[in-house]
Formats: C-alpha cells, structure tokens, sequence
C-alpha cells in the first residue's frame, strides 16, 4: 500500500518511478567517523522493501541482533517495512555479511574492530573478524543511507576501516547527579553509532553510592538518596552495552570523594563520624583510612562483588583529589606515616594503591586511576587516566605506564565541538619514542554532573561527543571543522532518531521556563545563547546537588549552531570569493531579525522573575545588531568609520561578555573581527 | 545568589523588589480538572525559598513522598531551591497538610478522594480524609502556581473538591506495541496530574502476551518476541501508580484476541496449532477452547499467579470481538455446545464467563469486561466496559450491572479535545433512575496500539487526556471549550515538565523523516494537520505490527493549536465584537504566511520520498489562502462575490478533504463557515 502512495505521488508529480536511484548525483557522504580508507564508486544502491541480509559464515546472537537493529534503523529512517530475513549462508542478499568468529569472550582493548565494507549498484558486503568489527561496519553501512527525490539509497563505496585508538571512552558522573537507566541505555546507544567503546561509569562519589552491594547494603541504604543501580540493572548494562560493542568500566573513586561511602560504614574514614551525604561540590576532606587493615578486608569483599558484576578487565579506582586533610588531622595515621616512612599524602595514597593493586590482581582486574595515581611503586599495567592534560600523559608514558587523554575533553567547559576536535590525543608532534607512543591507548570524553541532571544531560553529551569520537577513531589528517559541522548535523539527526533528546531539549526546558508565556522571542534568542564553562558557573552561581537546574544556562545549548553558521559567514565576508555575497545577506538578514524580536523578547524576559537577569545582556542584542549592520555597510562601501565608532563598538562588545547571566553570546569574536575590519 | 541576580535585574530595570507579589492583578486560573467548588479570595500568596511544609496529624512514605514531589515540581517550575523540609507537628508551615488517615489498604472505587484547601496571603491550609485525597489536592495547589513579572505565588483561594465519577481510567494497550517501562511512569505522572486514578494495563493481544508468568514461562518465551515486563517490573508499576493514587487493572483478553497466548500453549485454543505471534491487525478467529476442564485449570492457576501480582480488587478479561470462527469449526466443541444447550457463541461465551467468574471469586477479585460480556447469566458484581456506546451502558445498568464508559474516549480517533471534553458518560438528560444512575462508575479513556509506537503515544494521549479527565472530575455543568482549551494549554505546558513528550514528538519526528533536509517549511505544514481518524487510516493504508511508524501521519499531532485557534479566530470574525479586528488580522497573517511558505513546503515534501504522496495536499494550501483572504474582503467590503466564486471555493475545500494522505487540514470547516458567509 505504501509503495503505491509513493507511484502515485511520483505520477503526480511527473517523476518517473522507474531507473531509480541510478541517475542521482553523487553527494558527499555523512560518515561520521570517517573511515581510515574510503573510495567513492560509481552509481549507487537503492534501498527497497525487497532488503534482504545474509549471513555467509559465522553468525551468533550477537550478530543477528546487530543486523536486526541496523533493519529498524533503516525502516525508520525511511519508513520502508523490510522483511527481516537473515538468509543463512545466502549470497544473494542484498547485504552479504562475513564474519570470522565472535571475537574476545570479554572485550578488552586487544578486541579486532576493523571491517570492510563494499557497496555496489548490485549489493553490499561486509567482512570484518570479529561481531565487534562487524557492528561498527553495520553502523557505517546506515550512515551511508541517503535520501533523494527518487528513493532511498547508499553511496556505492569501498570501506578499509579500522580505529586510530583501541579506548575511545565516555565517562559518565552518576554520583553528584543519578541518572536514570534509559539515558544510561541511550547514551550506550548514541556512543555504538558514532564507534564509541567503553562507557566509563563513575559510581561514587560524596554525593552518592549508585551500586546496590549484596555485602555492603548500607552503602545504598544510606548514601543514595534511594537513587541506585540495582546489580540487575548494572547487568542489563553490561549486556546491552557489549551488544553494541562497548566496554563498561566503574569507577568506585578513592580513597576521597568517598564521604556517601561513610554514612553507612564510617568505620572506613580517616576522621571522627558520624557522615551524611554532602550536597555540596567540591572538594571533600572526608578519605579512607589506608592504615587499617579492616579498610583492606572491606574493599577486598566489595571489590571482588564488583569484579564479579563488571566482566571487563579493567576497574577504575578514581584516586583524584584526595587532599590528605583528615590524614593530617589523624594521630593514629600521622604515627603509621612515620613509623613506615611515608612522607607525604601522596606517598601515603600510594601504599594506599599498591594494596588495592593487589586485591584488583587478586580478583583479575588491571587497575585505571586518574592522574594521582602515577607513582613509580605502581606496577606498569596501571593505566594512567589523565585529567590534567596532555604532559601528565607524556609523563606516564615516558615511565611506561599505558595512558588515556581526557583532560581536552571536558564536556562541562562548554567548547565548542571545533575545539575538541582539534585536541589530538598523540600529536604528530609529540615527543615520545615509538614504543611510548603505543602506551597512548586513546581517550575519553567526560561529563561531569555537577550542573546537569536527566533532563539536561543528553544536551551537553551530543553532538559534541559525537566529533570527539571522530578524533579518537579517524586518522590524525582528518581535521576539517567544516566539513565535520556539515557530517555532525547530519550525525545529530540521526542520534535523534535513536531517542537522544539533545535536540529537543531547548524547546521543552523553555517551554518550563515560561510557564504559560509564550516562547517565541525566547527561542530566538536562546539560538544566540551558549552557557558559560563549568569554572565560570562555578564561581558565579552557589550550585549544590539539590539545586533545581531549570535557568535559562540549563536550556540553552552548548555550541549551537550560531556559532559555526556567524563564525563562517562572517569569515567567508571577510576573505571576499563567491560565496560573499550570500554569507553577507545571511549575517544582515540575523542582524535585522534580532533588531525586530528585541521587544518581543525583552517583555518575555521581564514577565518571568527567573529570567530577568538576562535582560541587560539582550538589550545590549540590537545595539550588537546595529554595529555588526553598520560595520557590513562600511565594509561594502569601502567607507571609513566615522571617529569614535569602532571604540565604543569594541566597548559594547566587552560588555557584552558579562557572564552574570551564565550564558554568553555566540557570536561575538566573528562580530569584533567584523567591527575591527571596518578601515579607521 | 539566585536572589541577587533577581535583586539586580529589578533594580536595573526600576522595578520594586520590596511588596512582592500583593499588587499582582488577579488572574483566571488554570486548574485542570476544574474544582466542584471553588471561591477566588482577595491576595495571594508568594513562593519563597522558605517554603516549609507542616504535617499536623496522619503521616505516612506515602504522603511525604507526595509532599516532596510537590516541592520539586515547585522547585523546577520556579528555579528556586526549598529546603524540602517537612515540619512535623508545625502550624507555622507555609503548607500545612491535615490528614485524618492513610485510606484503604488497597485502592478501590470507595477510597475517599475529596479534600478541601485554602490558599491566603499568610499561607496554605490543606485538609483530607485520605492520602489519596491529599495528593489531589497538592496537584490542585501545584496548578494554583502563577508567574509575574515580581515573582511566583499562588492565588488565594478557597477549595472544596471532590471527583464526580470514582472510576476514572486510562486504558493502554501494551499488546500490539509494546511500550517500555518509562513510557508507562510517565504516563502515570501525567494521570496524577490530571486526578485519573486508574490505570488499565492492556497485556495480552494477539500481538504479543507482555508480562511475565512462573508458571507458564512460554507465555513470553514464545509469544512476546522478548518485549514482556517481568514481575518485578509490573510491581514496580503497581508501586509507582499507587504512591499517585492511580490503581492498576491488568486486562487479559479471553477468549479472543489471544493468539499469542496458544504459540506456547496451542492446547489452550479450539483449533489446530501450531500458532505465530499474530502481525496483521484486526479480528483473529483464534479463541480459548470453553469446553475443555484444562483450559479452567490453565486459567485458574495462571489467574491466580496475576492476582497475587496485581492487588486491585478489580481484573479485567477482556471479552470483545470473539467470533465463533473456530467453535463452529470444531465438532467436539459444537457436539459440547448441544449437550449443554448453548445455542449460540454468545451463549458459549457466557458459559466461559461463568466459570472466570468463579476462578476470579477464588482469587477475590471481581470481574471487568468488554460489552460482550454482558449476559443475564453473569453475577451483578461483574463490572461492564462499554465500547460500543453509552446504549450499552444505559442496558447494563438497567440490568443491574456496574458500568464504565469508553466509546466517546477513543483517543485513536484522532477527535478534537472539545469533541471528547463534551461526551458526557451520564448526561443529566439520561433516562436512567437515580439508582441506576449510581451503576455508572465513570469512564475510560482508550489508547489502543494499531498506530502508536513508544515514539509517538505520548502525542496522543496528551494533552487531549487531561481535557477527559476534567470529565470525569468535574461537574457536569462545565462545559465551556474555550475555557478548557485555555488551561489545556497551561496543563500541556506542566504535564511536558514531568518528562512527557507530546510536544516535542513533532519536530523530532519531523527531524527524522527529513534527515539532513530542512523542516524551516515542514513544520508550518505540520502545524497545520492533523491525522485521519484510526478508521480512516486502516482503510488507506495497510499496516501491521512490524510497519515502521514514522510517516507525516505519525508525526503531526492530533488537535493541534491551529484547529482551534482557526475556529475561535472565524467565529469571532463571524459574529463581530471588540475582538473581530484583531481576529481578522490574525486569519490574514495567517493565510499569508501560508502563500509565502508554499514553495518551501512543495520543495521539502519533493525532496523526501515518503513526503510526495502528501504534494498534492500541500499545492491546495496557497489556493485555500487565497479563498480565506478573498472572503475575508468581501465580508470587510461587505461586498458580493463574483457569479461561481463561492461554488468554485467550495468545490477546492471538498477537495482538499482528501485523505490519501492520512491527514487532514485542521482549518477546512471554519474556512468553508468563511466561504459560506460572504454574501451571493
């Protein structure tokens, strides 16, 4: 019934149905990552109802359930009902599927992840070694998917891929916030289509204890709030997660930011009880007590329930932060320090991890930590996660410890996508030898959460994530932000699709806002708008855990489109070719309807209380508006400015950098390289 | 700090920051479902961050969980931080909350729903009989919430409420789609809103069998395709509706619509297996075998599994649409039939019934069914659903037979919330005496499943849902459209808040049909559509379980804004008064923007194959622009319209009732009132 709408629309229309796809031009491709090796070919292949998989060799439930997904994906993408047939052993599919075997029992970072992948006008075939390598090519496969006039189909192309990076990781804080099990699914989702492979799960912290311990059940008891993962739930993680090719690390931080551990166990800390959770951020004096063996015992058992729960080889034991404070304050502690020559915190947190070295080893697990945790009396299968930077990785690198990159991949900075993207993990330039450089296992994306919850957090995750998945993947040539903003927007859909609420975020946190006020100024001028970084929230705002995050900075994007479409246009202006013209109409035409909502939005604004600390920022948008208009004019004349003009235009400018309404304009270093441009 | 910014922002824009909210004007309120007495009072009463609540009497998790709800919804819809503290024993709480005691250990149609509060300047006073109560009325306090420009409060007001109908339903049907757990919370979050209080759990179709049994494990191995909730996750949902005062009813339909049933069990049906998992939709001939003692034993123990599982004294076993097919094909059940004398299916049927209704009384639940249900032979305590029709109400409790009504709230076809809002389940013109009047216990809203995937149900079930259950709330005597459209939209905006996603399924729907193609046009187009009717659509289209639902129809949102809106604007223009200026000029502007965004839209729909079958729709749109602003002169001019003007306009508008498509304009009646109205 389906096809014949589409007959008869096509007949409407005076389009032929036959020939199909066959005569569309080639179009540049989305794929996001950009494979390691990619040919164009001639001609495409349509995408019909008729779709058909087989499988020609090695196929499990894993697999089957891979193509399954990837069969919805298509259907939804362009409501084409498909069969679902996975034709065994058939060669005349229209996606012919080869794979060698499943791959590693537990998937660790020596998993197989290449594929090729080869499309024809006739067929598509996939090989890879592993059901790993197989999914990512099935990802690739659907990115290919297009769409034009005359039907759905894919690029017909030739795919040699394989990732740059064996750990391409997301940490997730559900300590400071809990977040509920279907972002946690949906993010596994959105990092499988973009090639992501290990789900770091960051489950303590002083705000809260998020894993149920059979052994230890005043841990969720007292320290959740009641908002924990039960082990069920952690195993329904882990399985869905390695469906889709991913790791899943916890991360049970220690000895600090540790204090939800101590309202049901206080016997664990450094200092007097008793605990409660802490709602504020921060740093937390609250630490482990490394001296006592019963410490040892309790992380012994738990440990080793975790390591029961969490297949993969690795845990994380956090290590950051821990400021030594109740260590000092501890007579007790400060007489063990001397007694066996411990002279500093730092040495102390050592003897600290060599013991939960060995517990790990006992229970077969390698130990991750963050930066603090490097220390020469660690064995060298500790992996170093940096959060300081790219030195602290050369560092441990030069002293043979394997290392993952995070500290450029802070998704609370609020950067733009660009500026992730062009943090490389291991620089051409770096200085380490080869065999140092095999110790860079990759990196991984962060999202802390102190300033989002279930609502918000998607919106800070994607799409950003989704471009720092390309550099952890793609070749280290790769590095064209334009070309990546076009694919990202593309990505950005399709992780729309799988239920990622990022996109549709804005709308529903300003239609909260406004109560029963319109929204219509308001979305304008939050397309302007991009929230502050973390350091600057944090010192403008006195947030803690129960801190309702429902502003204008929770609603608003971190790099919206505005700022690449200003960025560009404005760029594109300034260095005159043959796209000027447009790029100068598109900036007067966002000039002259910023000058038209101003109204509308001021008196938005002032009706609703939570929103008037924004108003001295938009009243300063039509005189933002007027300058960037004068300054087009100008510059199209070849006029000079009148005396005084370009000093109080820079003026405003300055101002309007205020960040007392935690949000900031995007656009405002293209419009002072407008202003500056303008001939004295 | 919050409080500064605010400080700054009035100072800044000469507003005082000192009198509060006492000079706000009085506004109407947007309480939904409206109180049965309700008296504005003078002032109001600010929300400050010194919110503190008082318990001064009964107090259970129950109630507190309720309470701190209520401050976190306060919390989110106000960005400002309380304390949550609840005061025990204290008088001086902004909230004081009198409660005499828990209410029935398991929720009935008995519980005491009603509550009385009043809201001065000084603070507020709540009092009920009831927990369940209480949580009514902290709903009704959350919706006092108002916004101006000096800050929140709440009206001062005072409240006598209590429901008309204590039987007030949504039924969802989790057998042809299945819907995933959060769907379902969030459903319930809506209906506690809205005071609907009970939850009818569709699980069992031909489609698919949904919840887990120990006894009968091939129940969802084999017929679930794997999409089942597990015990614990039907408690959890018990737990969930019942800490918002809603009760869950399971349905298990029987003896039809209960193929999926026999694909483990094929002993169960009348006919030879073996049996699939039913695709098509419709009515299957499939049914139980009524005549076999082991079918009574097989339900007697799987019907006494759930009712352990499900503690509402109420179960429902469907009964609809069985139609005798495989009896009359069976000789063994046809030899039965003239041993015992059952003369037709319907008197099989009631003789199965007969014997439910034993095995329910053993297990001490009643018994809830479809219209077929209802047969002399039946006890009076046996509950009558009607989907056919108030008729079949009025008949039942002529009988004697308790009744609910859900013909007029079949929300799959795809009316007006008006058009639900008016349907009276008992209207005052009912024949029935006023002790048969006390049968009809209220009524159902129906969201049945052909059409709805996990993506889409929320967009229509809400908001048009919360227009019912003012139905069934209030008295009857509230009527007024405009009135219940005015809070809807409010409602709409709180019901979003809590995570529903019926507004923003249409851009995200749309974002997925265009993929990387622009929806600047598809989105006026959208807002002007709405879907044909379930009946319409299964005549036009083909569907089953597996047809991917992502098409215009199931982006567009039944009774969107512009219906209304179109109509209020035309009948105001109609009978003119004050408003009929500014009326005309937003029809002008309206039909305006629709000539100008035509193009835009013919492109777009051109560009995405599954859009082109609605081309023909879209190129009428500029024609019926040109009729609405045509007429619009004529009726300023007072003029005549030219000889074969009007029959030519007339003749588009029926054209444009086309339904190839699968949706319809929203506008064509009101335009054609337009039309009509210009002088010969």
């Amino acid at each position: 019934m389906k096809r014949k709408f589409w007959l008869v629309a096509l007949m409407l229309n005076g389009l032929s149905a036959g020939s199909h796809a066959q005569a569309v031009p080639a179009v540049a491709h989305t794929l996001l990552p950009v494979p390691a090796r990619l040919s164009p070919r001639e001609g495409n292949l349509p995408l019909r109802s008729t779709f058909t998989v087989g499988v020609t060799h090695f196929r499990d439930a894993r697999l089957e359930a891979a193509i399954d997904r990837l069969q919805h994906n298509l259907e939804q993408a362009t409501g084409t009902p498909l069969g679902h047939v996975v034709q065994p052993q058939s060669t005349l599919a229209t996606l012919s599927v080869d794979v060698d075997g499943p791959g590693e029992v537990v998937q660790s970072v020596t998993e197989a992840e290449g594929y090729t992948l080869s499309v024809t006008p006739s067929g598509a075939k996939l090989h890879a070694a592993t059901v790993v390598g197989a999914m990512h090519g099935l990802e690739t496969l659907f990115q290919l998917l297009e769409t034009a006039p005359t039907g759905y189909f894919f690029s017909a192309v030739e795919i040699d891929d394989q990732p740059r990076f064996p750990w391409r990781g997301l940490m997730m804080d559900c300590g400071r916030h809990f977040e509920p099990l279907e972002v946690i699914e949906r993010t596994l989702d959105g990092m499988a289509a973009v090639k992501l492979n290990v789900f770091h799960w960051h489950l303590s912290e002083d705000q809260g204890f998020r894993i149920e311990s059979k052994l230890f059940p005043r841990l969720t008891a007292m320290g959740s709030d009641g908002l924990f993962y039960t082990q069920d739930q952690a195993r329904e993680i882990v399985a869905y997660a390695r469906a889709r090719g991913i790791r899943v690390i916890p991360e049970f931080d220690m000895p600090g930011h540790s204090r939800s551990w101590f309202v049901g166990y206080p016997e664990l800390a450094s200092g007097p009880g008793p605990y409660t959770i802490r709602r504020e951020f921060g740093i937390d004096d609250a630490a482990m007590d490394p001296t006592r063996e019963s410490t040892y015992k309790f992380l012994d058992a738990f440990l080793g329930e975790m390591a029961q729960l969490f297949p993969d080889p690795y845990l994380h034991i956090g290590g950051d932060e821990s400021d030594g404070v109740q260590w000092k304050a501890n007579p007790s502690i400060q007489e063990f320090m001397r007694a066996h020559s411990l002279a500093s915190a730092a040495a102390l947190q050592a003897y600290f991890n060599q013991h939960l070295v060995a517990i790990l080893e006992k229970h077969h697990k390698h130990m991750v930590g963050w930066d603090e945790v490097l220390n020469p009396a660690l064995p060298k299968n500790v992996v170093i996660q940096s959060w300081r930077g790219a030195q602290s990785l050369t560092l441990a690198a030069q002293q043979g410890y394997q290392g993952i990159l995070s500290q450029p991949y802070y998704l609370d900075a609020m950067k733009s996508a660009e500026e992730h993207y062009l943090a490389d993990p291991l620089p051409s330039t770096s200085r380490l030898t080869p065999d140092q450089r095999k110790l860079v296992l990759g990196g991984e994306i962060c999202m802390w959460a102190e300033h989002v919850n279930s609502g918000s957090i998607e919106s800070r995750i994607w799409p950003r994530a989704a471009a720092i998945a390309e550099r952890f993947w793609s070749p280290e040539s790769i590095t064209d932000p334009d070309d990546m903003y076009r694919r990202l927007n593309a990505q950005s859909t399709r992780l729309e699709s799988l239920g990622l609420t990022h996109r549709s975020h804005e709308d529903t946190a300003l239609r909260e806002i406004a109560g029963s006020n319109s929204i219509a100024g308001l979305r304008l001028y939050a397309s302007l708008l991009q929230p502050v970084s973390f350091s600057d929230r944090y010192q403008q705002q006195h947030t803690d855990q129960l801190t309702p995050l429902t502003n204008l900075v929770d609603a608003v994007r971190p790099d919206p489109a505005s700022r690449h479409d200003f960025a560009r246009w404005t760029h594109t202006v300034l260095k005159p070719g043959p796209d000027a013209a447009q790029a100068r109409a598109s900036l007067e035409s966002a000039f002259k309807s910023w000058i038209s909502a101003a109204p509308e939005i001021g008196s938005q604004l002032t009706a609703i209380p939570r929103l008037q600390v924004a108003l001295t920022l938009a009243n300063q948008l039509p005189r933002l508006a007027s300058a960037g208009l004068a300054a087009l004019d100008y510059l199209t004349r070849g006029a000079h400015a009148p005396a005084g003009w370009k000093q109080s235009q820079l003026a405003l400018l300055k101002e309007s950098q205020s960040k007392t309404a935690l949000v900031r304009y995007t656009f405002l270093s293209p419009l002072e390289e407008l202003v500056r441009a303008v001939p004295d």
